[in-house]
This record gives C-alpha cells, structure tokens and sequence, in this order.
C-alpha cells in the first residue's frame, strides 16, 4: 500500500461522524437518509461525509440513481490495522511495564500489611 | 477512550513523514535534529511535526533543555488498533470470498481443459 493510500485512510478515520457511519454500515447496505438518521445533522452534510469516505476507498455506492445504497469496504482498514501492528510490541510492553508495577506495588502493601 | 482521542490520533497518523517519525523511533529514544537527518525538511518542518505527535499522545519529549530526546508512546495506537478490529471479520470475509472466486475460476478452468 502506497503511503499516500494510509493518508488518506487514516483522514477519512480521523472524524468520529464518520466513524459512526462505518459502523452503521457493519449491519449492511444502507441508504444515505437512514445513515443520516441517527445524526443531528443536514444530508448535504452527510453526503460530504461520505464523499470522503468513498474517495478513501472505504465505501461503494450504488449506481441506482434512486437509491444509491452505501456499502462498507474493509480494504483500507485492513492496511491500516496492518500499519499499526508493527507497534503492538510496543503497548504490550507498556502493559508488561504496568503489570509488573502493580505487582510490585501489592508485594509492598503485602509486606507493609505483614509489619503492623 | 474519547471518541475526540481517536480523532487526534488518526489524524496524528494521517501524514507519512509523522508515520515515519513513529517507524524511526521503534529503535529508541532519539533527538530531534537525528530525526530530521532522512527527511528533507527544516529543523522548524520537523518540529512541528512533533508538536502534532506530542499532543497526541503518541510521542513523549524529554525535560532536558539542550537534548529534548523523542520517545514513543504506543498507548493510542492500542487503541486505534483496537477501533479497527471491530472490521476484521469484514477484511477477512472479502478475502474469503475472493478465495472462493479464485478456486470457482480454477475449477472451471479444468472443466474447460477436459473439454479440449
């Protein structure tokens, strides 16, 4: 995957709307006024929404003219989850790190308990 | 985590010279002007870069005044990571099916040779 394919994945990921689409689409197709539904929000607003997300490669419309159904695609996302799990060595040892603190610091409380 | 969190790091990770940075620092703590050292770009160009980093989460700035080393933070890309695994049964099914398509092609394609 091209660098500039996970800039524009990871921009498309980067607003908490359009977030909230994708995972409307985990159900299936779905029409852009019920996407809209359960958003405080105007469909030309949306639609921007979902522009950016197709041209991100993380959704397909249909070609009906009526009703242009949304479908998700993963594609992108599996790179992208593909990227970030170079660094999982990394935030399991920060977790490793935090695990060995809080033994130790039940160890002292064990040995403080002990002493009264 | 905040839905906000995500925003900020996504975006943090939208730009290939910010993701490099990242790749650069799996080796360990490392100054700014190193860090500069591959990239084409101004001391300044990188700095800011870093400041995008650091208010992410995703790096951590020494307190030295004269050698402020850059340490990575994977905590946020956990959690990143964790938001796009939520979507793997969807990449893995894509992948499934163009399996199945590959082997349907291929059964057909000996048909096709014990017709000759």
């Amino acid at each position: 995957m091209s660098p500039d394919r996970l800039d524009t994945t990871f921009a498309a990921l980067s607003d908490a709307t359009r977030r909230a689409i994708l995972a409307r689409l985990v159900s299936g197709e779905t029409s852009v006024t019920e996407l809209a539904q359960p958003f405080d929000m105007s469909l030309p607003a949306i639609s921007k929404h979902l522009k950016v997300l197709e041209r991100a490669g993380l959704i397909v419309r249909g070609r009906e003219a009526q009703w242009r159904p949304c479908r998700l695609e993963a594609g992108p996302l599996k790179d992208a989850a593909a990227w970030l799990e170079h660094y999982r060595r990394f935030w399991e040892q920060s977790f490793d790190r935090l695990d060995t603190y809080l033994r130790e610091l039940k160890r002292k409380g064990r040995k403080h308990g002990r002493k009264k």
